[in-house]
């Protein structure tokens, strides 16, 4: 089909699909004369692989070239893959006030995530967790343990303690859920929407859920429609 | 304090305060002389949590100058500030191809948000929990079942069911931890802290969990240190 056609059908616009060629995230059509392409529906379904990365996901493109290319990599373990795009959905480390690019001054200011750093690991350990060490959700992990603690909600890991258990129970019925014995970019596909939906999906009913039990604790006298 | 002590307090950049004293996120010092501004505790405080919205709950600044607004209104009830946090944690919504600011064409592709949208509000319903008909998390949850629909994660919203008990759970506790005697300021604060520390800690440990679980089905014989 025409890039006009692979347009229509996976609903991306065809400068965004030159983007992601230029990008190297889609591979290229079959080149019929110059300037003519014919594309077929390995490029639908990895458009909309791409787009579901990128919207539902949040990936940067950057993320979804890393992403994208662990899947494509035979030699790469379905395992090894898992972890490419787990990391990718960790917000990039340390932020040194991005809207300016400036860093921190002042050698003598805190370092909240040190502790914090040795407090996970040490967490994780006892959990006896196989994580590689140097996972983007260890670090992602540091942060928001120094924010809590400075937040008065509490002073140690064993804080996560109840979402761990519930985590990993969940996280075993996904990974189960997985069929190894279909080909391996139906599987990688599957594996890595699972990994970035469900994360998503968790955060949101979360969030509903909080609106709901605010509304019986703070805001019971207000109208909120069902 | 002038402002290099509240920079070397806060371990915040000096242009980085200013831009925020220009963007109206932190409230001004009082003027001593002109270009000479004394700053207090409750700029260190403030800057605290920016400096936690930005980093850990990765919120944008426009986001931030919401939720602010929302904390710092004695006229908004927690129940709604507490609402505005939320929907400052889901992302913006229909996002068409960022990257290039352009929209997809025809008319005729597909929206695979209607049925969703629609199959999220009626399990809402079905939940009887108190939300806004219009809370960001609504959209977020229907773009994620689409996504888990097209990727072969089955068919319903009752894939969210273990996900949601779990979550109701969870929410009535941190709401419950909060103590409502407290000033308002640090009551918020903590409310919105926790919104966002434990969504994001909860996306960690799950990828950790993830890890661990992928490890155990597809990695075994691969060397990975605890």
């Amino acid at each position: 089909m025409r890039i006009s056609e692979l347009s229509e059908r996976s609903g991306v616009a065809v400068a965004t699909i030159k983007y992601y060629l230029r990008e190297g995230l889609l591979h290229p059509g079959l080149t019929l004369a110059p300037n003519r392409a014919d594309y077929d529906d390995e490029h639908v379904r990895r458009l909309r692989l791409i787009r579901a990365l990128i919207e539902v996901g949040g990936l940067s493109i950057a993320s979804v070239v890393q992403t994208l290319a662990a899947v494509d990599d035979a030699s790469v373990s379905i395992h090894d893959a898992f972890g490419v795009a787990q990391d990718a959905l960790s917000p990039a480390t340390p932020t040194p006030a991005p809207e300016l690019g400036s860093t921190p001054t002042g050698s003598n200011s805190p370092t909240p995530c040190t502790d914090a750093q040795l407090e996970v690991d040490r967490w994780l350990r006892r959990r006896r967790w196989k994580v590689r060490p140097d996972a983007a959700a260890r670090t992602e992990l540091a942060e928001t343990l120094a924010a809590l603690q400075q937040f008065g909600w509490g002073h140690s890991a064993s804080l996560f303690d109840g979402l761990a258990d519930y985590a990993l129970e969940q996280a075993g019925l996904e990974v189960g859920y997985l069929d190894p014995q279909q080909d391996r970019s139906s599987l990688m596909e599957q594996a890595i929407i699972g990994t970035v939906a469900f994360e998503q999906a968790y955060g949101a009913i979360r969030r509903l859920a909080l609106e709901h039990q605010s509304y019986q604790r703070f805001g019971r006298r207000r109208s909120v429609s069902a």
